[in-house]
């Protein structure tokens, strides 16, 4: 059978989830391995998603006043090892380039694991007084940290995001800027992903290598893990200290700046692929999808005025959406059908010669909800718009509910070990924020504080019973 | 004096090329030096440009079929060495990574210097059939060749470009391809960036390494140099060999792929700044500048109305054209006159009270052609859009004629010594194509031949006289 073959190698999403996840994106063409360990290739179908998120987060980066620049590949070890937590952090896991041409480098320089230090070298140049802040930058480029594993997306040695990087004249602007940018990605990938998140502080433990704090949005995934999908990092003048990022204030003294990173990298897609996907393959949510809409021509003896309107409607519907017409004559209908659900295009027009005859489509969402749904010729671009922002709308809220249905409140220690390890999902407690009560956790539980509310509370720490004072969400992570 | 200032580093292009060219990038601030030799950093303003040649680019590129891809950063070093040629000529410059964490690599990996090694490997494995060609594919990324000097967009240890890789089933269609983005490229240069360019083939001397041949645009500087300006490659079956890329022919016989690339970098960038910019600093064709226009309200009593005014002219402009008023307190109008030249905006427009009685604007071109043009704030969008317009053409037409006024014939060897080597520009020769011939003129000129047309000769080489097989044009190129 033709339509078992295009999903025969996709295993069960509920009971084999990780053998899942690889061959959606193996059969789905988004990305393949590289003939080196931790090394992927992001293939056409998937580069093309990405460059629709990029192009949706990049105008919400221009939107709140940043600007685009590119900054050196690879980053002198000395300047690594400039702020001390940074290098701490960060050197066990570069790559190093020791050999150009036939020279062997006197000083070794770092594959850019983030780019930090380069960074604030070139701020400290530029910025000399405080008319020369804030400056606003962003870059998009592939940062490499070693790794042996291979996970598409989410662990691999190199990968794809953009970076941040921001300088201000007074630590509230800083912090302004952490949390609008927190914001930012939040409505990013809610609105775009169809992804919830749960968004606030990171633990100590977790931050950032140099950082003051983190902040974080963590989406939940079906088998019950986190996966952190953007972070916002406050630095204080911790790396204005380590680089002299210093500018001459209105009041005529020199002062350190503050200064911010943060960084979303294509974890999303791998958040967005694992939150949306089934047992058919990808599911792409409407906004990121680089095929909106297939029209499958229903073959018949009329085939070329079938095609025919095929194409006429594409081009109209091309004005609005992202849309193409299989046309191709070596598969049947039904085996198109089933390979374009597996590579998750969200909605699907049918278009027969009975249909023809009686001035119509036919309309089916990816996701089966509105079955088969006839719409007239005369108002298709305004039907298929509108099922499109509804697929996006019920992949959202969807996610939603799962999201909550993994969102559990632990009272007690051993209901937290047992929600956290067994149950899996975000298990909310209170928390007195020591490391050892935190520690503690984490080895009953293999899981971590994945998000620190800013709520008032009341009650004792689930750990060590002394008054708790925030409440975290906790949870076996990515 | 204010107005000075904005100039005053600025050398004189006609005497001080090198020099001026330096400050311009500087000055302008689209790009500065980085701490290590040979790297630098593209500042948001030049990476604006950047990114406007991007879109204009790719939107070429999809428009001819083809899809972006990204592949790994890193190449191991066996698979550089596949292709006997192609180490040969990349080995000496590649930036090599021994060490990963704290793990000493077996096989060292090559930065990337371009990534056919990779990506041939990846196409072996993709394409099985006939029916999976032909496989179009660009990326954009940054490659690394090692490089001592530092000269910024054209020679530095790393540069951003975009490499395109393509597999087809025959040598004629991957011969038509590679003509194909050669045309691409020449339109993309003439059309956005006003820059003429000699196309045609590269002599042997010059071609890709691993290629069969390659294409060449050439552009000439005001100082009479070439400069590559962007490069497409015929690999025959050269690569599908070294990687075994075959495919199943629809006759049933196994066969090599036919492959090719083509490449442009920020390089044309660099050709655009010292082909159009002047002693008053750098000016952009308005099709690739970031700010096109930019609106100086004159100051004066009744500055609030002004600046209203002003601002919703900016905002009416803003559908069409990429503008921003220029609003700063500090800075006198004529300050900011010369800043915005300096900074290369094509369209100035100013407004002050007298114009608003008067209900009207005026409009400034970059250069100075149109003088001080009044018109009337009814349809001033009309008149920027259309001066913009009028503008770009002017670039590119004297452009050309300064590219024409560089090319020149010579007969005989002595008149190609004094030509190449004295007066600069391109000098057409007729040529045997023998390596002899070319080395003796290389010798004696310090030029090369950078373009080889594919028109019928008669007549001697210019060195050997024997029977000539070709017009070159020989030049000193960067």
């Amino acid at each position: 059978m033709e339509t078992k073959e295009v999903v025969r190698e996709i295993p069960s999403k509920a009971t084999n989830f990780s053998e899942w996840y690889t061959a959606v994106v193996l059969k789905a063409e988004l990305a393949d391995y590289a003939p080196m360990r931790g090394m992927t290739v992001f293939r056409p179908y998937g580069y093309a998603i990405w460059e629709l998120m990029q192009s949706a987060l990049d105008r919400r980066f221009k939107a709140t006043g940043h600007a685009n620049a590119y900054f050196p590949l690879f980053i002198p070890r000395s300047f690594l090892e400039r702020e001390a937590e940074h290098v701490e952090g960060f050197a066990p896991e570069v790559a190093w380039v020791t050999h150009g041409g036939k020279e062997e480098l006197s000083e070794w320089l770092a594959v850019r694991p983030t780019s930090e230090a380069i960074i604030g070298h070139m701020y400290a140049k530029w910025i000399q007084s405080y008319r020369d802040l804030p400056i606003l930058i962003n870059q998009w480029n592939s940062v490499v940290r070693w790794e042996k594993s291979t996970r598409f997306f989410l662990r691999t040695m190199e990968f794809l995001w953009q970076e941040g990087h921001t300088a201000h004249r007074t630590a509230e602007e800083a912090e302004e800027e952490t949390w609008r940018m927190l914001g930012v990605y939040e409505d990013f990938v809610t609105k775009e992903l169809a992804v919830p998140v749960l968004a606030g502080r990171k633990p100590d433990s977790e931050k950032f290598a140099g950082a003051v704090y983190s902040l974080t949005i963590e989406a939940m995934m079906p088998d019950g893990q986190a996966l952190q999908s953007g972070t916002s990092h406050f630095f204080g003048t911790n790396f204005a200290r380590a680089f002299d990022i210093q500018f001459l204030d209105a009041d005529n003294t020199r002062k350190y700046a503050s200064t911010t990173s943060w960084g979303l990298s294509w974890r999303a897609l791998g958040a967005t692929i694992m939150t949306h996907g089934d047992d058919r393959g990808l599911f792409l949510p409407p906004r990121i999808a680089p095929i909106q809409v297939v029209i499958v021509p229903i073959r018949s003896e009329q085939e070329p005025l079938v095609r025919e309107a095929a194409r006429s409607l594409a081009a109209s519907l091309g004005e609005r959406v992202r849309v193409r017409v299989d046309e191709r004559e070596e598969y049947t209908p039904g085996w198109k059908f089933s390979e374009w659900e597996m590579r998750g295009v969200p909605l699907r027009i049918e278009l027969g010669p009975k249909d023809l005859r009686q001035n119509q489509v036919v309309l089916v969402a990816r996701d089966g909800e509105a079955g088969k749904r006839p719409v007239s010729l005369d108002g298709v671009s305004e039907a298929v718009a509108s099922e499109l922002d509804a697929i996006q709308e019920r992949m959202y809220r969807r996610a939603k509910v799962a999201l909550e249905s993994h969102t559990l409140r632990a009272g007690v220690f051993d209901e937290a070990v047992e929600l956290i390890g067994q149950r899996r999902g975000f298990v909310r407690v209170l928390w007195c924020r020591d490391q050892a009560c935190e520690d503690r956790l984490r080895e009953a539980t293999g899981g971590s504080p994945r998000v620190i509310t800013d709520e008032q509370v009341d009650g004792g720490c689930v750990v060590c019973g002394r008054p708790a004072v925030c409440a975290a969400y906790f949870a076996r992570a990515y």
